[in-house]
């Protein structure tokens, strides 16, 4: 275990650049794995991690060294809490993180099960919540246009919460060529009254969901893409739904209608 | 209007102390509402704002001009931009936040009707999310034990979208003796083999919602108060669901429910 103590070193330098920027997580190939429970979870999967880093505080607590006894083999880097910190993607530092490399893009392939199409989603938070929702609803594609943030930028992952290793990620895709052949439906969610309840469409089939940005909703391009407009029907004076909230919402009722015909 | 060029000046002092803690927050019984949709929601329903805060770069905007204009008779603070992102409770400062009251608490009454009780929610955005969809729901109250953040907080705010508006937020309660009485079901959601499938479950009736902190779970003694357990069925390696996921899957299926029945 190597133990550093300035924030001039060279591999706290690069830490604090992976923490902070996607442009230098992209330069070096590198992303950040942040706290004890994700650490978890890439091990579970046998996830390559390259290096481990831990606080003065981290190495105090049981779980996080029972994990750097699992992740026997790996490279440990010890930092006093305080350049900890400094290195750490989140507030509230965990005391433990690992380096992996960016892994390379899934193959394309024909899209033929549900698959969700994330359109200009910035938030990492509503980004990572939605990885994980979709990974729960036993989804295995999502797609991500340009416009969304990084994939496996740290707070992404933090909030996936080992979606990450589960899913096939689809990062910069063009979603008119990527759904040109999808032999479902291309579901949007929308306000608009005129849209089929949700609760009364059809979802024990495949079908393309569309989701975008708060605030702005899909850029017209993807709106162009779909083949039905759902809506969730609300009961009091809020119109409308936390884009994690929405997809939730959506992707759950069709694992009900598919529990529910199968 | 007055315009303001000092960090030193006693307004952007008593401003940036209100955006920063919840502890000034009740020392001067203050919060603020941060962007134009927040100050929209707001003057929609006649909330009472003492004072808009404006800088540079939101006067120079449309949608942030014409709400100034709706909100005559506000006294109006202008404030550079420099000093208004020192004074903005967000990351991203949105050109304009209004200083309202923190509003006295509801009466407490007889819950009869569905009520979500969240016990221990410390995450701001997961904690405005969640009254957001309990809102969109036509949940009308929401319970929350001391644990949780502060749901006048502006970050949760934000998050909720409105929701505050709209709801009754009891802060700080007893639950235990807030729900001594209550008429239906109380249900926890669990991750426990055995307990019931969401889709089984009768929802057509009042319910008393428990939902706990992200990782944490309920706390023992919240955790008791349950007459029912119930699991949202998941399909796919992730086991987990984002609080503000899972009650937007189990507040939905609720109404799906509803809708079916009535």
């Amino acid at each position: 275990m190597k133990a550093i103590s300035s924030r001039d070193n060279p591999a706290v330098r690069r830490l604090h650049a992976l923490a902070g920027s996607a442009r230098e997580r992209r330069k070096h190939g590198e992303t950040l794995l942040d706290g004890a429970h994700l650490l978890t979870a890439a091990l579970q999967v046998g996830w390559p991690l390259k290096e481990v880093v831990v606080s003065d505080h981290g190495l105090a607590q049981a779980d996080i060294a029972s994990l750097l006894e699992r992740a026997a083999g790996v490279p440990v880097l010890h930092l006093p809490d305080r350049l900890f910190a400094h290195v750490s993607p989140v507030d509230s530092p965990s005391g433990v993180l690992a380096v992996i490399d960016l892994p390379a893009p899934p193959p394309v392939k024909t899209l033929r099960d549900t698959v969700v199409l994330l359109d200009g989603v910035q938030d990492t938070g509503n980004l990572g919540t939605i990885l994980r929702t979709a990974a729960a609803a036993g989804v295995a594609d999502v797609l991500l246009t340009p416009g969304c943030a990084q994939a496996w930028a740290p707070r992404v992952l933090r909030a996936g919460m080992g979606a990450h290793f589960v899913l096939r990620i689809h990062e910069g895709v063009d979603a008119a060529e990527r759904l040109a052949a999808f032999p479902g439906p291309v579901i949007a969610t929308a306000l608009a009254a005129g849209a089929r309840n949700l609760y009364q469409t059809d979802l024990a089939r495949p079908v393309a969901w569309l989701f975008g940005a708060e605030g702005q909703g899909l850029s017209a391009e993807v709106a162009a893409l779909a083949s039905e407009t759902v809506i969730i029907p609300m009961q009091g004076a809020i119109e409308s739904l936390n884009v994690g909230a929405a997809a939730a919402v959506c992707l759950f009722e069709q694992v009900r209608q598919g529990q529910r015909s199968s």
